[in-house]
């Protein structure tokens, strides 16, 4: 056993903060020296360094300075064989998957391109901050054993499965009910709860899977209970109407995979930009998830998840947050956030009835607003509750992975850093408001520049370069 | 007189892309191997190396490798002492001013603070590619003093001026209609065509300005009909709502600038974000200009711009695009084509009519969609016809100012350098639609890092750092 600590200061959640309107700062636990105790990976002891240090008083210990640690990024939805194609121009949902994606992700059957693009994904995605991703792959099966053969290298936490589609794609890349059965069950034996790994049985969506293959999936979850479902729901009015078309004797998109008994704990809808109110409670009732991708909505045009409403505390969904890259144009959960703090703020040029007094909702108005509270449970520790993996990493709770980052939040975009400045007096954080107030500044006026460390297991996986180390210097010389 | 040549690369405009729907590189200059002379500043001879070479053969020229060379990029619309406080949370426009703005931009009437303000501010519109910007300053001649010195030592385009309120805001902000007045006649007689500096008469919104100081604004304007008109109009509803309470002689937001004989020519009204087709047909019709500012829209929760409207060919408006930095919460205009993208398509959810057939409008819904050709087009071009310093700056013509952006296509964030490989087979672009295909990956997967110089009138005004100028590279490394 190799017991290691880590020395900083840290930030995370013991709790939901929409729970706790006007009081958010009682949901996150700020430990200003604070020590982690990690025994193989996993977290042993945590609290003050005063206290848990003198009972480790031969441990090895890495004292990360001058940054905010965090529990690592949880992405809820990631396309990875779209890692070469995000941000292609011009279309909405179903033209841009038969222009753009489809070629690409086709590529991913040759199992040397797969493997270069598993490097190149983890790189990027460990380069943001991300340790676990809920990830589609292609029709391939040598997609998506690359995926899980890189992450187990990386020894980081996934999911992911055959993402299958046998309809409304062209040929050569669509797979039948049968392949899609045969080649899910080999890879749940191969990948599942091995190492790290998780498996997800994955239809893309509804619209893609033929009723045939639809009853593959329910048959797989039959057999194979424990494992995980993840999908699409209700992205864009194009896609719902057809698949309602394609569905006649299902009442809405949700219905769909309610009929195939797939909508209960460890499901995931993607996007759920859509969702009636109705299908909003079924889902909060079922114990099942929807992931927000707010890049992805804006980019396609796809529309405005409704955030205040996902959070309604009578019917409070499980939620994950995700940068649904390549739909999405950016790989980091910091953008993300970006980006749902804007969708939250234009949601609310309605609700606050400024422009229909009919429609003002006072309650899901506040509760569409993305504090830093709110950002970050929602990569983290909520992330991993919309993901069915808070027993597992989320928090510095003691018995979870050590997956961790370290955020320098003076680094970033031009401006970042003397609007850093306006905090603590340019010194470190000294009160939890204070982290808070930095880490929305990294979110809103910095991006994954400030991601200095990032950590897996215990082990640092990802360490920013030097030189974009230093925060942002003046660079205008006369002289030049 | 000195003479310099520039070698590289270059791309700009001659005409609108919006008049050349389906055939939009039409619009653009695409030189792959080009010669831009400049004598004193000023651009004297510009086309292919093989051509204009000969006549200049023993010019000292830098060759500028691996670049593609656009027109300086131009925003329409900041606001210069908000450089610390950009990105602040949780509150739209009137109570946001009140909360962050005015304690800060209070700050600017000393001196010293302005001065350092100033520096920052350049640095940071500099290292993100930008060259001229129209700014808004505050109450305080001081502020605006510092603004235009350093600009001047700079030798920047700018247009700039004292930006009044005396109504709806702190006591210790706001200024009188005669403070306004005789403030404003000493910078104009001071800055207004001395060096690159021109002024604009800047009442903040119509809903901070009295009667009195519109009238005192209209007095100015007549005084100096040479001078720019710069100020908001329409960004939120109950901004709206508040000017029509205070002006219920006018019909709508518009009007109150109509009433004062402000609309027309080099006026510019920041956001526009609500305005009614008729008062989008009377900007037209007076030829004045609307400044589209996507992340504040969204940042602020302020709505959304009506692009395609905006560009409607019957009533064409002049237009820029701002970042309105610091209710947009990203200094650069690079950040603002990703915002304004995202906007276009989130417009067209409505437009497309997959919500409601019945407003499907195909040609508007065309209009919104930002390619790069209208995209950089509307930052360089289009930005100086909506300013109306299309005679000074924009684009490679002869005789205008060499302000110029040198951007590497493969500097970004993650993901950025195998993206950029899709195109030219990883090399220099060949032809125009390469360039084009380069640029909409710089704004939509890229951000400010492709920004690897800024030239201002033939001076190299910003070099992006070494290490910075790397192209993203794979940081994983197992012995870590």
């Amino acid at each position: 056993m190799t017991t290691k600590a880590i020395r900083g200061t840290f930030f995370d959640f013991t709790d939901d903060p929409w729970k706790h309107v006007g009081d958010e700062e009682s949901s996150a636990r700020f430990v200003s020296d604070g020590l982690l105790v990690i025994d193989d990976g996993i977290i042993v002891a945590f609290g003050d360094f005063d206290e848990v240090g003198p009972l480790y008083p031969d441990v090895s210990t890495t004292h990360i300075e001058h940054r905010i640690i965090t529990p690592g990024f949880i992405d809820g939805h990631i396309h990875f064989p779209q890692t070469r194609v995000l941000g292609a121009f011009g279309l909405q949902l179903l033209p841009w998957l038969q222009k753009w994606v489809f070629p690409e992700e086709a590529r991913y059957a040759d199992r040397e391109y797969a493997r270069d693009g598993a490097v190149r994904f983890f790189d990027n995605i460990l380069a943001s901050g991300t340790t676990t991703v809920q990830a589609f792959t292609s029709t391939a099966p040598v997609c998506t054993e690359e995926f899980f053969e890189e992450a187990t290298r990386r020894n980081m936490r996934v999911i992911s499965g055959l993402t299958g589609i046998d309809q409304n794609a062209p040929d050569y890349f669509a797979d039948t009910p049968e392949s899609f059965y045969s080649n899910s069950t080999a890879l749940i034996e191969k990948y599942h709860n091995v190492g790290r790994n998780l498996y997800a049985v994955t239809p893309r969506f509804a619209f893609g899977s033929s009723p045939e293959q639809m009853q593959k999936c329910e048959q797989l979850k039959a057999e194979h209970p424990d494992v995980w479902v993840n999908t699409h729901i209700s992205e864009n009015p194009h896609e719902i109407r057809g698949v309602l078309a394609l569905h006649p004797e299902c009442d809405d998109y949700l219905g769909v995979y309610e009929k195939y008994n797939l909508v209960g704990p460890k499901f995931s809808g993607g996007h759920a930009v859509w969702l009636s109110d109705d299908e909003f409670k079924r889902i909060h009732d079922s114990d099942a998830s929807v992931t927000f991708c707010p890049h992805s909505n804006l980019f396609l045009g796809s529309g405005l998840f409704r955030l205040g409403k996902a959070t309604d505390p009578d019917m409070r969904v499980r939620m994950s947050f995700g940068t649904d890259m390549g739909g999405g144009n950016r790989f980091g959960m910091l953008a993300v956030l970006d980006g749902a703090y804007k969708v939250g703020m234009i949601n609310n040029t309605v609700l606050d009835g400024s422009i229909d007094p009919s429609r003002m909702n006072a309650a899901e108005s506040e509760r569409n607003k993305l504090s830093a509270f709110r950002a970050f449970y929602s990569i983290t520790l909520g992330g991993a509750e919309g993901l069915y993996i808070d027993d597992k990493v989320g928090s510095f709770d003691i018995g979870k992975e050590a997956d961790f980052v370290a955020l320098d939040w003076k680094a970033g975009p031009p401006g970042s850093d003397w609007h850093a400045e306006l905090i603590a007096d340019g010194g470190d954080p000294v009160t939890v408001d204070d982290a808070a107030n930095m880490l929305f500044g990294v979110m809103i006026v910095g991006d994954e520049r400030a991601v200095a460390e990032t950590w897996v297991m215990g082990e640092k996986a990802y360490q920013r370069a030097d030189a974009v180390a230093s925060t942002f210097a003046r660079h205008f010389d006369p002289a030049l």
